[in-house]
């Protein structure tokens, strides 16, 4: 029996054209001759749909949809698609008033619908908000074969795998007692780095453990802050990967079950991307492409400031809609250095996009004269600093507003954690598009960039490498007031990454980040750094995800808050304020 | 037997100084001869204390001040804390790591732990993210009476109250069966209009029920954007009132069970506000002054345009922060009317705060000079309104770098809904104090303001009225170009506001808003404009919630998103874009 996998790209809330992508391919399926079609989960709304969920409106037009899919659908072909079902009892008996679900669609109507059991509601995942647990796992029969339907979150509960259990059920369990010959799994699993690698260790325990072959279908794209890798993959009895979909791409996957050997066969296995960079690079070309397709854009426009990070993000918006449909705009101020200028004219040459010269020097006058009386007497200081940056977020919005250009932010995460970030200035955006990758990573990923001779193949040609040589080297500076570097006010990013990393994504306290070898001034600053920025982030754009723990909806911290963890020795801590507006550590 | 409750405002994070807190009171209830002393839910860190709970030390430094407070505590006196309590079963057998709890304190030493059962997952409300639910209630037996112990959503669950079932268990019906003869309940339930009067009836129909009394101890103070009310109170059998602490105040209240007639006594009775006006007006006030007050600020600044929003902006300022500590700005452009500088002055004079006046004329100029080339041949537009909007942003923030003051910002849910504001001009802010209320209502608390003797009895006695009388009756308009008025891009405010109840709120879909009397095509104009704005509201400072549904923690919606529905005929929608940067109706 041939089975296809769609990993397909929906758009959040775009019911028609995601069951017209369905329905494309369960046509090319069916013409290569397959009996089954797995779509990921929530393939018809796109996931996650979030809060368009409790718009009743919302759910009634999914379910006629799934009704004309059922009908539109070839005939020979059973479909899996992922939707929501309403949850009749909840009135009666409590609960959620909607299923996560699957339907099986087949001979023109829907066969049978089958509920997510494990509902994550962590990190970034809400789905206890909106969704009850189905109560029961179940299988259907298709050419003589009885294969165990689950969705996404429902495989991740291997307590052997994980060294803890996660939840009481384990569905799996159930399916296998059920007497499945197959697993079949509709995914909507974000991408971070190293997630596949991950994912596919814990699929072949599973394989290993029941003796049954997985299904494993991964929706791919873009939806806001979140990138959807694909991968999707079947491993056989023995846990061995019989076929992968392309990571980050659109893909129709065909498999062949064997039921005298109750096994898959092996077929086409597409390679993963070969390095942590590469993989990171693919993500957020992605999603910056999807995140301008899908909000009904064209172009794009981001500050040139001659530095690493908007190189970096030149670099991927340029991959993402094409070196033309890119215009990178310089606006230096008399603190600006001449290498500023030439290194990203020289970028922007490499990549081939447009650029545009707007000085900010007379702006600046402007501001100064504005304020001459109100702050006469006062030192320069993060006040004036702001206000360049804030000119210049100014020019690109306006950029934005005129020409319809979506601007991209270019800050990395590292100073969105310590809030090395003007608000309204160089924050300003649609999308951030390296909001998630730590600065130790913005150069790895540069570095590798300029290896790969398959991208910007005339760039190449022309420079020998996309980001200029000296924009590597030359120490990161916001440049705004004369001679200013990163490290007179930060720590060495290697450092500084490090700590944020113990303490953001793993939990550490600062004890045992000191513990762990750092100096506990440097860890008791930078947490207090972190602790302060708050308020920017919370009116951050949304930031591609690309780590375990990402800023933005994985990430719910109060504003005003007290706590403030110290390396000192455990003890009720201190108050002390945690925010105010001129906390920047010298905002850029 | 006598009890107290503390109807107290702790600060998120700041378990050291919310022990003292409680502390102190319980030294004023056994002063005052209680035997028992409530607080309110998760009293220690302050509700709700978010992502702080993923920090394992944040969790011991809870349970090191807990441990150190039941010594510090008078010995006479039994407290409820509400805390945090590690769920050591989650390893073994799944679920979430902590419960949401209460904690029995007497002589010393923590007598008992109570978990919360019912975890809302709603709004604003993560609490699955989490807690893992309880699973028994209990009691707790103090001279000689058995006390229940629910926590806030434990009482939430009467489905001949609610008319539905909103969980499968009732904590309530379980704690009558063991025999419980009083219910104590520690809340932490954000305010929104008539909120406190839906409690009570709840509350009424729960004590009529069993024929049990309650008594419903909440929290008070604003955290972020949520506003706490307190207003706890006490029901006897009947149903009736007995004791209600203040609204919108810490207060201690005292109240006697006898336990031969096994009911609560009557005791003081704090009137509640006396018009939703009157209840908004004290829930913003202590909006503002707790978000000023706990992020460690004192003064704060504001934008004053001479417009209704600006005008009771800096009313609500000046009443929570004092006249003294607020700075207006008046940004007058060559498009601004004498009267709004006029009215601006008028207005601050009234209210007696400071006020700066910066002309922008040459700051837009400085912007055309830099864009004159680029703009080149093109019209007036969006583009130039939203840089006089932004260029005042800029101003404002550079003040509040400069001398610290915490900006506020003006709009209202009206604009906020449907993007008639300018991201990174007059949206920004540290804070949104009437982002949730409806220009409609802005008008009524204005009006109501104007009649309240009470409030600035000085300014009353030197200008008659807090609100200038021509800010209630002009057009209001944006003046970012010459005759501009709002209801040149909006429907009139009476029928947006509708719409947006409709819709929002009550999540009515365009077909059922016209059937209700509206007109199609405003109506599908008004959502199209709510959808597209989603990415301004996703970079909007946190709002004052004071409606069941607010912007914010509690919408959660997708920015690239194509469902847009219409008032056509159901059918499958039609792909739409959802967003454009440049989509401002007519910024301001």
């Amino acid at each position: 029996m041939k089975i296809a996998i769609a990993q397909l790209n929906p758009t959040i809330g775009d019911l028609t054209g995601n069951a017209q992508q369905i329905q494309a391919a369960a046509a090319t399926a069916q013409s290569q001759g397959a009996h089954l079609l797995l779509t990921t989960e929530l393939s018809l709304c796109g996931y996650p749909p979030r809060d368009l969920l409790m718009q009743p409106a919302f759910v009634d037009a999914m379910d006629r949809t799934l009704l004309q899919l059922a009908q539109d659908l070839p005939p020979q072909i059973a479909v899996l698609v992922g939707t929501v079902v309403p949850n009749h009892r909840s009135l009666q008996f409590g609960g959620k008033p909607l299923f996560n679900s699957t339907a099986l669609l087949y001979g023109g109507t829907v066969q049978q619908q089958f509920h997510k059991r494990l509902l994550p509601t962590y990190d970034v995942f809400d789905e206890d908000r909106y969704f009850e647990p189905g109560s029961s796992s179940h299988t259907f029969e298709l050419e003589g074969v009885r294969i165990g339907v689950t969705i996404c979150e429902d495989l991740w509960n291997d307590e052997n795998f994980w060294g803890k259990r996660n939840y009481a059920t384990d569905p799996l369990n159930e399916l296998v007692s059920q007497g499945a010959e197959l697993i079949v799994n509709l995914s909507g699993s974000p991408y971070s780095v190293g997630k596949q690698v991950l994912r596919e260790a814990m699929l072949r325990q599973a394989t290993q453990t029941y003796g049954l072959p997985i299904l494993y279908a991964n929706q791919v794209g873009g939806n806001d802050d979140l990138i959807f890798d694909g991968s999707s993959v079947g491993l056989n009895r023995q846990g061995e990967i019989v076929c992968r979909a392309q990571a980050f791409a659109s893909d129709l996957v065909l498999v062949e079950f064997d039921p005298i050997s109750g096994d898959l066969q092996s077929g086409t296995i597409a390679p993963q991307p070969e390095s942590e960079e590469a993989e990171i690079w693919a993500a957020l070309v992605l999603g910056v492409r999807d995140y301008v397709r899908k909000c009904g854009f064209s172009k794009v426009v981001l500050g040139l400031s001659g530095g690493i990070d908007s190189s970096l993000v030149a670099a991927i918006a340029a991959a993402a809609v094409g070196a033309d449909q890119v215009l990178g705009v310089l606006m230096p101020s008399p603190y600006s250095s001449d290498h500023s200028i030439n290194d990203a004219l020289a970028l922007a040459e490499n990549l081939g996009i447009q650029t545009q010269i707007l000085p900010i020097g007379n702006l600046m006058k402007a501001y100064d004269q504005t304020f001459a009386e109100l702050f006469a007497g006062t030192q320069f200081g993060l006040a004036e600093e702001n206000i360049q940056s804030r000119i210049r977020g100014n020019l690109l919005m306006a950029i934005s507003n005129k020409f319809g250009h979506l601007l991209i932010s270019t800050g990395n995460k590292s100073e969105m954690a310590v809030g090395y970030c003007t608000l309204y200035g160089d924050m300003n955006g649609g999308l951030a598009a390296i909001a998630d990758v730590p600065k130790t990573r913005v150069y790895s990923i540069c570095h590798w960039l300029n290896q790969q001779t398959q991208i910007f193949p005339e760039s190449r040609h022309r420079a020998g490498s996309i980001i200029p040589p000296n924009v590597l080297t030359k120490a990161p500076s916001a440049e705004l007031k004369p001679g200013q570097v990163d490290q007179d006010s930060l720590p060495p990013y290697e450092i500084l990454d490090a700590i944020l990393c113990q303490f953001i994504t793993l939990h550490k306290s600062p004890a045992e980040i000191v513990a762990a070898g750092y100096d506990s001034t440097t860890v008791d600053r930078v947490i207090k750094l972190v602790t302060r920025a708050e308020f920017k982030r919370k009116q951050a754009p949304p930031g591609l995800k690309i780590t375990d723990r990402a800023f933005g909806t994985g990430w719910r911290m109060p504003i005003a808050n007290r706590w403030l963890p110290t390396s000192h020795l455990p003890q009720p801590p201190v108050a002390s304020s945690a925010m105010a507006m001129t906390s920047s550590v010298a905002p850029t």
